[in-house]
């Protein structure tokens, strides 16, 4: 439950914003895989806050320090467990959060579950800063799964609306003191047809648990997705042909999966990314004490936009949901 | 795994299309909860075949017979199973489907996953008639959670992109032999604040890993969703208020879901179904056993648009979701 | 969870003594497994009752109805549900329980747990006869095993500490109205080495969560079990040797467990089962209602040593564990 | 699977005894509990090395640093982890172990298991160690359940036979460069009436699958155990009687559990414990490397008897099965 995914695997993720650490166990990796740790920094880094001037300046090196499970670079068949050390946290930033809420945020809700024993700093286990172990995790399996022949690549499809230039919307929210949202579509190729179960642990559905894994996700679709609701059944319809022996269809509305199950065409998804909650303008919020309205400007560091630092995220989730079944 | 939710409850949905019979257990409803029969069977004769001139006329009574666990009306605090028999099955109608996959349908993939031994008839476990016992659990799961004030409702939003007339789009798509499809909305209301769990068990995961169970669903979206993706910070974030000393917000951009943990205010999903895939226009697909191309008309009993029997399964999944979360 | 056992796969028993139908669902059975219904029913029926003079004379034919799942004697790839219908059923010989626990039996702590709704017939979900539907599925793993060259086969040790002659006790203490218990070994031969996970997952864990499934049981030890904790570890430890290049050890007081992974050696274990609660002589008990101490007889038809039906049970509790590990 | 426990909460377990660190997750406490970790240092205490003549003299500190999830001495109802460095580790002791399974220990079953990635430094994961955040974990919940009434308190009952003077018998083992086992028994009190699930979840499924995570048991039984299995039903069936309005039973010989589910009297369970398998006396086993029989005598710093440290881990073991059962 809650912080812990998988079926034949667990990867169970730790940590709030200002605690000690956060980190991640990956239970039931096979023994005797090696892994490339200068391709998982790599990975690591597109996510990394403080790399361009959309992004968050809080600069943590994100660099796991791994604890067990891999010797000289090479699983050991047991639990592997890495952790990130917090530094660079400034508490302070955070102090008007305790008794205050930020619109479109966690805190409240976390209040209300956690009570006074919430930690509220930084959005604590609700902070995106969680997804680093995540992409701990997502970047193993993205390399077992690559020697597999199955990549996973995902990429901003439009912000703010803006599909021809993207980063220019975030440069006008940013002016603004606002910030802006977006829509990344992922590729899965080389999955093989027959992946997959029925009914509830469906490609669908488990990638749409793990997807939603990451904060401030709020939609996803598969191949023509919501568009689907909107053409009829002839048009829809993927006619299967062979293609020198191969099984495949001409078109992908279906985006490579059917009835839960992979087709053997891409598997393709889209991810709706809501604008980031923390802005420079001034909202209106409660007090818990004085149990009244009151004004909130969000101080600290912010991104204007995650949705740079989402893609390797929604490619960290997808891999962790795709490793977990065909496992 | 596969036909199995649930983490605090379990329901096993079993049977096939044109098995001996198709059912369910549900194991962890607590002892001593009077279910109303029928009221049950109220609900299931909503997405019951036979009753418009929308749906295929195969007319399955849907009456589940309840086997144990539930004894004068009552919970017994065991596992309860119903079944229902599979009657007026017509498995002639399907030889064609024994070597050519129908477009749109899980029958190839089926084919790959299962082999020779896949029930090809009438699309197997992957037929929409699995739904029925997915409704039996999810309406005993609204009757248990009206007790408590959650109520969930779901409604047709469009057909065929059509949102004033929705049955007009069906009408017109059965008159060429074609289908349509459609969104859905639901509304929870009554949830209180602080439902859910971080992570990968958030409402938005939960919800959407039930869903997705329903055949013909391809993408899901909450609160203000895809939309959100397209507007600033400003726009989207819903500000707090104290209306009579209960914290409300504003707007419901966020569908009543902060960090995957309900905020107290509706929640809201929305839900795009494909078109059905059986149609009576001719369609290219393959000969497994000739391996070339062939065409391919589709005969049988079929709906035009699945979309109304769809929205109780919409309300079943998600207080299944629910129910296995507030345990 | 409760009924539901496996981690891969998922056994889920229903049912209750004088429920209308007992049965089982298992889910994750791969496609295309030919089973033996003949044989199925051969091993049905050394647990079945009114087979011999030691038996209750309810004489259920358990002969299972499947549902779903197999067709022309071959697994689907989708959950396979079988039933038995429940008949010859006398439920006024339980009258008395509703206000009176029968010493030894889970009536009083079922009364406790379900309150009102426990359905104390029989002994409700607790009866014996659930374990019909467990030899079920049991006995489908048993085959599939078999067809891996990993056989299991559990036999009487002793009845009433008597080992020569067990059935002399039975006879004897069913003179007196009274019941005995007794020792059952069960030896796995065929079990390649490293089957198994650390920790919580280790064979002796899953064996025993399983085996603990059988009612009556209240031990299990591996290997030499209890007595290992009598002796040196010079002469528990079991020496390994090459035996044509097979690593084997000359002693197997492991019990073919180190470390909770099969060190290829036969897996031994054995479990002590109590003697049936059920007896004609009177004891002192307690009425709910009127909140005092009663003297109770037992009535209705009980064998005075469920041990020998016990044998198959122990078989299909570790089939159902071994097959879950190896899948 | 493997080393995560747990159904509403999930316990993971990491490392290996030679790795950078060990550690455990918890997932699924609740906000808001205070944890006295004076009172978890003392628990830890009864588990560490060092502290006796029989001891291993490894002087780990066994102190955890907790990475996350605890502020302020308090729970903050997101998962926690706790780590302890592996310091003062000798690797060279173990130099031997790579090419030569020591006899009766996981040596050669994780050497065929995890092949040449297997970490075979002191045992790796299946090393005793690892019972150290196996008491974190337990500790807390131990503090947990006193919180609530529930006591659990286990003792060693006899080493090597011997229950009048157990130490005598590990003075003697030592002498001889040998080992000895022993048998703890576990009283649980407080616990109410009720609790635990039918069939596969019952407290004697949860507790066994629990304690046999421990390393070196090799057995359980509840009540009177196999002793049960010995003498008749009128003799083992404990009798029902009112207490001042209280249902208690005369005697106890179903060790507190009726049919899976606690009767309110105290759950008592007992555990076999073979001796540690390293001793100093030379044992015959192979060497992979030259696929010959050889001699191995063990190296290193051992204890000759392990049973009175795993005393807590019973208690731990049998907590967390409990907390888990009742959360």
């Amino acid at each position: 439950m809650s912080s812990i995914y998988g079926d034949k695997i667990k990867v169970a993720i730790f940590g709030e914003s200002h605690s000690e650490a956060i980190g991640v166990t990956i239970d039931g990796l096979p023994a005797g895989i090696s892994i490339d740790m200068e391709e998982l920094q790599v990975f690591m880094e597109r996510r990394a806050p403080g790399r361009s001037k959309y992004a968050t300046p809080r600069k943590e090196a994100d660099r796991p320090e791994f604890l067990c499970g891999i010797r000289d670079g090479m699983t050991c068949g047991t639990p592997v467990t890495a952790m990130i050390r917090n530094e660079n946290t400034r508490s302070a930033d955070y102090d008007d959060m305790k008794d205050t809420p930020r619109p479109g945020h966690a805190d409240y809700a976390a209040h209300v579950k956690y009570g006074d024993a919430n930690d509220y700093r930084g959005g604590g286990h609700f902070s995106g800063r969680l997804t680093a172990p995540l992409c701990i995790a997502g970047g193993i399996f993205k390399q077992i799964l690559a020697k597999e022949g199955i990549t996973i690549d995902a990429r901003i499809l439009e912000i703010g609306g803006n599909s021809n230039d993207p980063f220019a919307a975030v440069d006008e929210a940013m002016k603004d003191g606002d910030s802006v949202g977006g829509i990344i579509e992922c590729v899965i190729t080389g999955l093989p047809a027959g992946i997959g179960e029925p009914m509830f642990d469906g490609l669908e559905n488990v990638l749409a648990k793990a997807v939603f894994g990451i904060p401030a996700v709020k939609g996803i679709e598969f191949g023509r997705g919501f568009d689907a609701a909107r053409i009829r059944g002839s048009e829809n319809n993927d006619e299967f042909y062979y293609d020198d022996h191969k099984v495949r269809t001409r078109t992908n509305n279906h985006g490579g999966i059917l009835g839960g199950i992979s087709s053997g065409m891409p598997v393709v998804f889209r991810v709706a990314v809501k604008p980031t909650p923390s802005i420079a303008i001034e909202q209106s919020s409660i007090s818990y004490s004085r149990e009244e309205n009151v004004k909130l400007k969000v101080g600290g560091r912010h991104d204007p936009c995650i949705v740079p630092r989402a893609v390797p995220c929604v490619e960290a989730a997808a891999a962790m949901a795709l490793y977990d079944m065909i496992r």
